[in-house]
């Protein structure tokens, strides 16, 4: 009470920023709880007796028992999850994972854990699949399969058809990529030069019943995306794999092997991908058990309990990472002059994944960079917070997840010499959100559910 | 009843597309509507015998009568509104307007007009500036200034201090934005650097009353920022103003006359703008009659008479166009997976002013940039429009006020043999949408408050 006003005004704002703080700290941690893979799989995997209940399918496990395959980053604790519910009714399995992520895996000695390459497949990811796919042939209608995917499966478990080296599929995918190529397109290519991909795991099981429970990492979580789709229908065909190459003038740039399989292909030598209307989907479920939507969802509801109005604005943020940035400050400024889109305290959630267009030489990731150019807009606004976080703890190539910046975050670094637009610039987000104190270094959060971007405005 | 199931669902989705480019055409006459330039000066100016209320104001003219001053493009409706409404108490006026913009000014005999240079300020606006800032001199507190402000004031009305040229302000903005200064930054300087910027022209007018209408074009509505603020306190000084200079090592190559000037006013040989405290602002009324947010408005609450949910996004939007669609086509699907922000049938609205990076040779506008950015988006997404729309008519150096695309529009033109996303690399936006059909065309709108989204979602 005796403090001077200007003071006492200024111990407020730190409050309130602290304040802030904390809240996205709170609101994060149930985030993440929210896709925890392992919490996941146990909401969607029940079992009574010899009833086993997963997703929408049933299985009556008194005559059969289940096969495990699980690949993925997060492959070892939706495993153990898995294991612990099905106990003895888990026959046997594999694990194939990135390595590194098999330390500590407590699963029983039936299920074997593979490490293989990410994000370049390797050797040991086609010795895995080679595997996969010869047990997935024996398998019969007394058995049942129970897939559990996560981000990285598609490149931890590369089945190129036969003629075709690690090398041919890598060089087709560069050659698209650097043409102009959409993800949908190139994966109409990569289906049909795959064994597994786009389906086909599904039917090397048929006609065993499957199961999938997917961790997604893929923006929008489209079934025949996520990790390529083993287990989802493909709508795309050989023929749409061939126009593609032509579109992009590729035809006859790409490996020799890849035109022959693909027109094989067309001309009916080799089997489609199948199709949604197949009858094997019947015996097929997907669940999608955790994803950058939940984890948004989970955000919102927890904000609202900490007394924020809440707004899920999507999940299916994409763009450059500074100017996606601009539009947060934008929503930040709504709420402060006319409470729109819904007026403070507010907390407005997006998710999705940005993409920086690396120009500079610095260090850096996409959600420290958004943050940093978010900073630079927010600078002098009292009362709001911003916190763009990778779910998975690793923002690109630095041992932070993300940041969160306020309206003083700007001037902090600017004290300490730095030039924040020039800093942006040349993309070297990290060692001034480090400066600033603003990082997040959560080490691997063991999920990957893409990005968030939660801003709290008090 | 008897056409093909296939045909029958193109026909209806060909009628969606058609009912929202409908509703769209509906919301954008309503959101234009809502910041007419003269029906926003109706809105705020009303007489009663001698009695007028004006924004918060109130004047008995028994015993005096009313000066007007109107600049900016939107100058003559809104002087014709004025005079209107105060009728014989209105003495006299000056209408100051761009090039072509005083055609049909339906004006009383006392109010002058003058056609100046915008957005390079000429010799005639100079002239019309001396003229305005000698009868300004000569006010009483007898008189009542009524001002009339919109988008262009500021270079329609240029006054540098005794010893500055026009040249002299240009070549000191140009080195400021060259070197990376901010808006904010270089208003410091351009006010220091006038005799009618940043609150002067209402200290000239003093001990007359003031009472200022204005049509915002900033995003923000902010007062000191808008036409720089010439009847707004001023926060900033000569030493902020050499400090920008010196921030941006500048101060040896900006015109010597500039240093000089902005020296003399730190010693205080020249005073200061005024400031917010000062007593002369309680005889000065600024009033926002037209912005981004009414228009904005209103188009979500006719968005809601036609049966969509609404909502008002933020009025702040800035960044690079065909990044900042990417956000746009994220809440459109976030609308479709999950209902987020709000359920179908939706109608989100947001408003600023998004920039253009020139890379290629193309022709288009920010609006139309966007537009096309979304279009490749929301290819192949059925009963989405998306209006980006440039609120004065005039989108970029084009003919055209932005565009409606929607999920059609990038096959529509690949039929035509367009590749939509090199033309968008060549910033050629404007021949791609005029072929597509989807260009607005509206002419001249008479009004100008920035930039316009609107996005539908059946």
């Amino acid at each position: 009470m005796t403090s001077k006003a200007g003071s006492s005004c200024l111990d407020r704002d730190a409050l309130i920023a602290s304040g802030l703080r904390q809240d996205l700290a709170v609101i994060r941690q149930a985030a993440l709880e929210a896709v925890d893979p392992y919490a996941a799989v146990l909401d969607h995997l029940s079992r009574d007796g010899s009833q086993v209940a997963i997703g929408g399918q049933h299985w009556d496990l008194d005559q059969s028992s289940v096969v495990l395959l699980a690949v993925g980053k997060a492959a070892v604790p939706m495993a153990a999850a898995a294991a612990h519910v099905l106990r003895d009714r888990l026959a046997e399995g594999v694990v194939v994972t990135k390595y590194g992520h098999a330390a500590q895996a407590d699963l029983p000695a039936s299920v074997g854990v593979i490490e293989a390459g990410h994000p370049i497949p390797d050797q040991a990811g086609l010795q895995a699949a080679r595997t996969c796919i010869e047990r997935l042939h024996s398998l019969t209608s007394g058995d049942r399969l129970l897939v559990l995917l996560s981000g990285g499966a598609s490149a931890l478990l590369p089945a190129p058809v036969p003629g075709l080296s690690l090398d041919d599929l890598q060089a087709t995918t560069d050659l698209l990529l650097r043409a102009g190529a959409t993800i949908v397109e190139l994966n109409a290519v990569r289906k049909h030069l795959s064994e597994l991909k786009g389906g086909q795991l599904a039917r090397l099981a048929h006609p065993a019943p499957v199961a999938s429970l997917i961790l997604s990492d893929v923006v929008g979580d489209t079934l025949d995306v996520i990790a390529s789709g083993p287990t989802a229908p493909d709508p795309t065909t050989f023929g749409e794999a061939l126009s593609v190459l032509r579109r992009y003038t590729v035809l006859d740039r790409v490996p020799q092997g890849v035109v022959v399989h693909l027109q094989a292909g067309l001309a009916g030598e080799v089997a489609e991908t199948p199709k949604p209307e197949t009858v094997l989907f019947g015996n097929v479920t997907n669940v999608v058990v955790g994803s950058n939507y939940l984890a948004a969802e989970a955000a919102v509801t927890e904000a609202e309990r900490l007394g924020y109005h809440r707004l899920l604005l999507t999940t299916f943020v994409e763009g450059e990472a500074r100017e996606v940035a601009k539009v947060a400050v934008a929503l930040a400024k709504g709420v402060r002059a006319h409470g729109n889109p819904i007026p403070a305290p507010a907390c407005l959630v997006w998710g999705g994944e940005t993409t920086v267009t690396v120009r500079g030489r610095g260090r850096g990731g996409r959600n420290q960079e958004l943050a940093l150019a978010a900073a630079l807009g927010l600078a002098g606004m009292e009362g709001v917070a911003l916190m763009a976080l990778a779910t998975d703890g690793t923002d690109g190539p630095t041992d932070a997840a993300g940041a969160i910046v306020d309206g003083t975050t700007v001037n902090r670094v600017r004290k300490q010499g730095w030039d924040p637009r020039a800093t942006l610039r040349d993309n070297n987000s990290y060692p001034l959100l480090d400066a600033a104190g603003d990082l997040l270094r959560l080490g691997p959060t063991g999920t990957n559910v893409n990005d968030l971007l939660v801003l709290l405005i008090a």
